[in-house]
């Protein structure tokens, strides 16, 4: 996470003020239940929250309190007795560091996840909005890089938005993933603090209870949460990556949006380069990356060990926040994206015709050719086609062997490019419900 | 995948005879949609079938001609004629490669899926059966490699269930990401076959169709599937590390089942080593690797490139049969896992009581101590237990200040083990819902 | 490690006949310098050598006492002693089985460097060859996929060769990483054999001694060797990478070797896809994850642990027969690579000479012209040219504003591709040692 | 990178202060070479040197340029020519950006390598003192957690030194691997700048020239360097590792140092916990995983894509940085760690003479058993002791059988435990050079 692939929102989630607000949110929300249950005075618990609640935590002091300790939620308390009183003693009662650090690890990522997923939102309204524009702009479809058949550049865009549909799912069930609470006590089993505690936390906080807490919530949750993250970033590559081929220079037929002030190169004017998606590139290595050592941060020892935590305050903002520049980044590249549907014809025009040879190998066979046939005589007209020595539709309708099978105008018909389009409006209403 | 670490219902999935029998049942299926919308004579779809469905594959001779034809479809349905005869040029009608390698490989994926359910179904039933065996078993927690304060052998358990019964639902989300069908051409407009074939290949497999495929099945999905593998691989990593680290020899709470013939090392004959959750520990590492090659497979070129393929030809049978092997030796391990609860309570003594000091702390505020009197006074009693000179509960009812606060009696009621299992209860209802 | 991307020298390095012959000679050796120091009787090591030289070892009958002692280095043993009698006693004296398998391991890798080095020197030497023959054939050079300035096609050929000379020297360095021998018994002690049956065996084997063996040589040098691989790996990536570029239909510039036999596509037989590099991406992908699990092998509990053993089982052969096999399917393509000068020409007068850009600018400023006034001149000309509105050296000559710093006989002179050229033999000369 | 784990002196090098004042030295190192071939004036060059050399960049103006024209270099010399006045149009003459952005981050991964390297030498300065310290100090060997035979702590302690000796080769490596400079303008082939600039540039920094430069300096180089940084980070995880495993409660042999404010667990006063080598341990996890888009980074498009460059702003800083802490931190706890000879010594004689199996069995063979008798009689008297039921020697002592090869005294020596400390000098004197 670096402030050139940041946006104020997710790296506000981060911050020591919010995570010092959730400390104090779940601590005070704790003292309610525990006032609840009698374990300790009401009063208590509303000067917690009346003290707290309108505290202006110093992160200067608790920092300096903490060079001293060496723990980071004495520190807290340390400065929250310095706000709340004596009642400060009612604090924190049974409850172990641990059930503070790791809910609130819960609320960062869930808040993280509710960002994400909006962001995915962005990006799925660009594509159907997009994917409709082009519905029926004509395009070559590719395979291995080479033409194959006609597609439109809607299917294209149709094909990514079903991606990030899944993704979006993806997200919703990393955040379940992480959703729970956990107020268990030193070992987890609430030998100091009642489970009622644990669930009226989890209540106000919009999270589950943990159904065994080890003094930590298990890491396997977080390293699914974060594998997630790495799914969705490579689909953003994916994307990424299908901008920058279309914008390269033999083929553009989309360009990123270039904006007037905008300088490509300090040597080469003319140069438009798709750096915001090559950006987008190395950001979605970046994010895959972090589902390694939060893999890894499954395997603690025993009740727990707190190797997880020096990967978790990395990768917690890293992957949040880089995967929400990147998708925010995406959805401005595809809702701004130009589309030259003239260069994807002239494209599709590049190999006199060739792209319609599956079809011209159908019909022979189903004009009673066979396979082996149908496969040579389509082979023998091409590749004078792909040397550039004429014209497919012509050299057909010029071969003998293939008149046998197919007259000149059923050769034409074959070449007709809505006969692909067909089944445009099956595939959009499969994957937008309407056509 | 090496035979060492393979069980042979894995291992058959990924064999060529299975993979050839898919792709027949592929074609099969296709041409009997094919027929019924009439695009090929309905005897020849009843041919396929007779003469595909008893034919015996011959995979040398499908080697030989994939060899000279350097494609393995095309080498596959050239033997099929063999047996087909005539009417095999209504096989494939429309298709592309693609589209039998990637339902076909939906169907493996599936299938291994179903496999490791299955396993985890066993793992979940012997951690279930231990874990009500050792429900009340007192054992030290312990956080860092320290100890903390008691738990059951049963609440450890308890913990690894509700992991693995998340690994099972993660399971059952991955087989659910990749159990789609294409049949699409070539590059999933559906220009030579009709949607219809798709729908009715998918119900007959029980795959859901892929809403867009171009030519290939987005490679999110499997990138999704083998990441979730490896998350479930982190959680075997976690329990196999719990036995390592209770059987060493200063631990020697739980033992790996050691059969009679077994020698554990050349030198030394008394070792019993804990080899087999070693190797788990070593496989995790395999089967979580295999999730980054699966990632970057996302991002094919344009309507696709075949840099995946190479990939998953490792990594399909790699993962899928690596973690089925350890998944069931997970499970043998649990089942036959050797307890010893008398080390257990031996090392819960080991302290000398200070694994109490929790507990005493909390009763030194709850009778009016402030929080770092209270501190203060049970670490100056613990420091000398650390050091071997003395018992924490006799040292505690010597200190005058700390008598100020409670009585020796009182002292002595902190010290009773069964506080610490009251919610035991509570736990095993909320993980198997019965305790 | 699958047939299909395996070749049978790397493969017989990890055969069980190849493992227990180098474990053979490992013990014989050993033997020789315990009868040298009187250890044992020099008959018997005379003995071991001469039964155990010619004696053809029965894996199968290995695995059978393996199956029963659930140890490998025992059961080939135990094996030995059936061929060589009574003073098989002699064998293994003092050494523990890690002295063997540790040893062993890297005689393999060693051998296995050795041969992923001839793999790279036919890269190298296909590189320098086609990198002359095409050192002054014109071509684009690109950044960010669009069109920069000229370069020839040796000079990229150029570049790939200085990269995988130094992954070369990689390879070398991980060999040498490696290739040590460990005979210090138990714990690393020599408690139980002497030194100098170390140092023996590792003159005999070509390795070094271990200067600490704890039991196990530490991976810190297998770590090393895998990330190697790794790195190698992704070099490999690269070119095949510039392969797929080249070859794709709007480019154009050079494709695979496409044998007569070779069907491209069921579909579409005029397609002729870089199967062979896009291949070499995805194991690419491949060799680079061993990489981790190789990393995550070296922190070993104390004196070693056996997770790593399951690991290095897979990773062995995986990385090392599948990087060979990827080095010398790259050879091949590199050799056989059909290169298309006039394709070459055809893409670099795109732009109609837009790619002499920087060349403009920086004679502008040279002639007094500010940088911003040299570039907006430039980009004043440029832009129509990018639309394709006429010739980007026509249009500089008739610019006034230009005209005042350059003559149209100067311009036309800044279009001189052979101006670009000039330090090519400088390169070369770098590079190769010779122009 | 988090200022939680970070030293300022590394964090310096990644401050845009230090990155433009590198950019600076590279503009003006090249512009003296420039004047020295005539192609700007020397009066240029010298004012260059003498404005641009006082100048104080002002970070927050470059950034503004920079959001206008959204490119950092061209921000930069904006900014500079504000200093340089009418002679900064002889600045980045012939140059592309990329000369100045690989140049800079080439020295600023040899200044951080330079920092790894000094780190490493006070690890292996820590360890070579306390080695020695210990180098007599007996301690139980332990292969899969299980005591084996004695060591002493000194020979661990020698292991991990030789060890980070490789460390520091690996990093020497690493330096080497990217120090150079490219400055040969747009795509590499020095059509508009003279290679002698270059050759200056690259001797006043310290570097090589690049042999090949395609606009960018080759990503493989980068690769090897955080691929070695990587390795290295998992040896920090083994020394780490090692620290944990002595520190936990069972075990108790040496403690991280604690100091007099630190409070280790906010509810159990009386723990020590191993936080900073836990610490390290996810820190190891971190280093490690930056390996992977490193690699990824290698195989750029053509002449240059720009992907690499986001995941270099970001692992660039966090590799480095995270390295540099961990390496610190654990020179640290090498320095303070403190050990607990008396609770070695403890360990060692838990077994009741166990650990003494692997020398009775050797003796037993050598008076002339069969390898399986001498394994049965001491598989026989080991058994009873593993359970509890008596003393290793009494029990042999005891058993008839034995004594038909050894006598009681004989059995006795066999016990002593100086028997295994035999070659500790030779280990120290191969490892150190002296014993």
């Amino acid at each position: 996470m670096i402030p050139r692939y940041s946006r104020p929102e997710m790296v506000a989630i981060w911050s020591p003020e919010t995570r010092f607000r959730i400390w104090f949110e779940i601590e005070a929300h704790a003292a309610d239940a525990l006032a609840e249950i009698g374990v300790i005075p009401k009063s208590a618990a509303e000067t917690i929250w009346a003290r707290g609640g309108e505290a202006e935590f110093d992160i200067a002091r608790i920092g300096e309190i903490e060079r001293e300790t060496k723990h980071d939620v004495i520190a807290f308390l340390t400065h929250l007795a310095e706000f709340v009183g004596e009642d400060a003693r009612f604090v924190h009662q049974g409850m172990t560091s641990s059930d503070v650090l790791d809910t609130c690890f819960s609320v960062q990522l869930v808040r993280a996840a509710d960002i994400l997923i909006a962001d995915v939102d962005r990006v799925l309204a660009a594509l159907e909005k997009r994917a409709f524009e082009h519905k029926m702009t004509p395009a070559i479809g590719r395979s291995h890089g080479i033409h194959a058949e006609p597609i439109t550049f809607g299917l294209k865009l149709a094909g990514f938005f079903a991606e990030f549909r899944r993704c979006r799912a993806r997200l919703v069930q990393a955040r379940t993933e992480v959703a729970t609470c956990a107020i268990s006590g030193a070992v987890g089993t609430f030998a100091n603090i009642d489970p009622r505690v644990e669930e009226h936390v989890a209540a106000k906080l919009g999270l589950e209870v943990e159904p065994v807490s080890t003094q930590v919530i298990p890491r396997d949750r977080h390293a699914a949460y974060f594998a997630m993250l790495g799914v969705v970033a490579s689909s953003v590559e994916r994307l990424a990556l299908e901008v920058r081929h279309m914008q390269r220079t033999e083929v553009l037929e989309a360009e990123e949006y270039f904006s007037p002030g905008q300088k490509g190169s300090s040597a080469m004017p003319h140069k438009r380069n798709p750096v915001l998606t090559e950006n987008l590139t190395g950001l979605a290595r970046m994010v895959r990356s972090y589902a390694m050592p939060a893999m890894e941060n499954v395997a603690l020892w025993h009740e727990r060990d707190i190797s997880h935590s020096s990967v978790e305050r990395m990768i917690g903002p890293d992957a949040t926040v880089t995967l929400d520049f990147a998708l925010s980044r995406l959805a401005g590249v595809v809702e701004n994206l130009v589309v030259y549907p003239e260069r994807m014809q002239g494209n599709l025009d590049l190999l006199g015709g060739l792209v319609h040879s599956q079809r011209v190998l159908l019909a022979l066979t189903q004009k009673g050719a066979s396979r082996e046939d149908a496969y040579r005589l389509v082979q023998r007209n091409a590749m004078p086609v792909w040397r550039g020595e004429g014209d497919f539709l012509t050299l057909l309708q010029d071969d003998a062997e293939v008149g046998g099978f197919l007259s000149g105008e059923e050769l034409a018909a074959l070449f007709d490019l809505t006969y692909h389009f067909k089944h445009v409006d099956t595939i959009f209403q499969r994957v937008f419900g309407r056509s």
